[in-house]
């Protein structure tokens, strides 16, 4: 199956990606459209599969060779039924039996994965997780989601539900979350609370280049970048909370590795490296030492690869 | 094999119990002899051995019919080299070959595990998990300690320390843990907690027949069974921040069930209810609907019952 090629698809609340990659994770060709989320899950489903078809044309590929059809979506998924169960973004698609349609009209087989645990499978097996047994992944965003490899499988819990690691409650005393709880993971890393710190900062009269800009974590790690105090130093306490995180993860994980992707990761050590130690001071001293703290390889790909190779694995098991 | 007999060993800080069981898990004879870790690991090993032997040719045992010995310990185990790599109460006990020593003195394979593992092993297979296939396991007593079951197996992590719940932190703003962290779990609802929250109470002069008592959960626990309103405050508030506790689960895990032991829990649904009902109300709507938290059924035998299954199946893995 070495040569063989396969279609993976990634639905988020702005764009459905679409991608033809061989067996290794290899993407060979990608798309793009619009989601279109107030049209619909039918609509959606007729441009996925008219994207497909034009796909596989393009390259010369055979139904037959596809083996599965691999499909992300943001929220929880029913892997038993191959429903979306509950997705913020996708709210009237809920329970719309995309996965069976796409199926029934492609004569393939198609899985539905939650978009964190594709992303997390995929670095996994071929990205900044290989050759791991135990692997915590974190996606750092507007939401801070995760997804979990547990003795060499991805473990999704008794629902599909499992790997919520971003609604964490670090601070019991803190602000309430958008999730029913307070003070978690999200609450205090996610890229709303990142801005929040900084306005903060900006509010006691500090100088800074931050101010009178629209503020993104974006913004604030140009920022860092170009030497600005403030925007270091809410990415540094941004960091240390992260690392909070980590602590709590690597004791109830001992996991063999970190791997953290996402839009705010891309601020780099100077959020990585205030997480590593808060990691190594503050995790007991077994799981400290065994673990390490990595940027995810495969960027926006990552969640469309990870739902194909779950899709092939699923089909051949 | 359904009549066969083996043993089981639980190692503690003050006793080690030793007893004669069914493959089914039913306890047929029960010891207790002194830890005495003062002494080491080899006289204590001397005193294990003899006890086994007293008890096998009491029970009529043959050393053929046994198949293993499982012995859980305190502290965290390396199950690849089969040895205790670090545990606060067997402090000079730590890298001694006590299995490798009882295997070769005895003539079976001897696994060790840790005991809060071994008693969430046990509580799965014949005790308050039974049935499920997710199932997330906390003591509560002067620690908080946690085990995992999780795709239907014992999870380890990648050098046998996972399963650390009582070091999630849930206060990052919080007091210093006896870990290196701050505001965990064990720091919030541990034994040393409970107390310290019921002087807090007095402390600001409120009657309660808790006055001038030597306090302890078990005394908070008896008198808020005798209708003493402090009392039954410390346990209730101490309920919610475990709820918060089992809220973070929730979300992680996704499991179908929480089952909790140790001492504390002997409080009930004091303790447990305002739990469950800050967990069906702060977690996630899957997670918090599709999870039952319910009281452990084996008391302190499920350590040694949990060790020897687990023996059990590694031997015949």
């Amino acid at each position: 199956m070495d040569g063989s090629r396969t279609l993976g698809v990634d639905i988020g609340g702005t764009n459905i990606k679409i991608a033809s990659l061989r067996h290794d994770g290899t993407v060979l060709r990608s798309l793009q459209i619009p989601t279109e989320v107030e049209s619909g899950p039918a609509a959606a489903l007729q441009r996925i599969e008219l994207v497909l078809r034009d796909l596989m044309q393009r390259e010369g590929m055979r139904t037959a060779e596809l083996g599965a059809l691999g499909v992300a979506s943001a929220g929880i998924i029913d892997p038993v039924h191959n429903l979306v169960l509950d997705s913020p973004n996708l709210r009237n698609w809920e329970r719309f039996p995309l996965a069976a349609l796409l199926a029934e009209r492609l004569g393939v087989p198609v899985f539905l994965e939650n978009d964190v645990n594709a992303m997390a499978y995929a670095e996994w097996r071929c990205g900044a997780g290989r050759g791991t047994q135990h692997l915590v992944c974190l996606t750092l965003g507007t939401g801070v989601g995760g997804g979990l490899i547990l003795d060499g499988r991805l473990y999704r819990g008794t629902r599909g539900a499992a790997g919520e690691l971003g609604h964490m409650c670090i601070d019991v005393h803190g602000p309430r979350c958008s999730c029913p709880s307070r003070g978690c993971l999200e609450r205090n890393i996610g890229a709303f609370a990142i801005v929040e710190r900084a306005e903060a900062k900006l509010a006691g009269g500090r100088p800074s280049q931050l101010r009178d800009q629209e503020l993104s974590p974006q913004v604030i790690s140009e920022a860092a970048e170009a030497g600005d105090a403030v925007a270091a130093e809410v990415l540094r306490e941004t960091g240390e909370l992260l690392g909070m995180g980590l602590v709590n993860l690597a004791n109830i994980f001992n996991p063999e590795r970190f791997v953290v992707g996402g839009g705010v990761a891309l601020a780099g050590d100077r959020l990585l490296e205030p997480a590593r130690q808060t990691l190594r001071r503050h995790a007991m001293s077994l799981p400290a030492q065994t673990v390490d703290v990595v940027v995810a390889e495969l960027g926006n790909d990552a969640q469309l690869v990870g739902a194909a190779l779950l899709a092939l694995e699923r089909v051949t098991e």
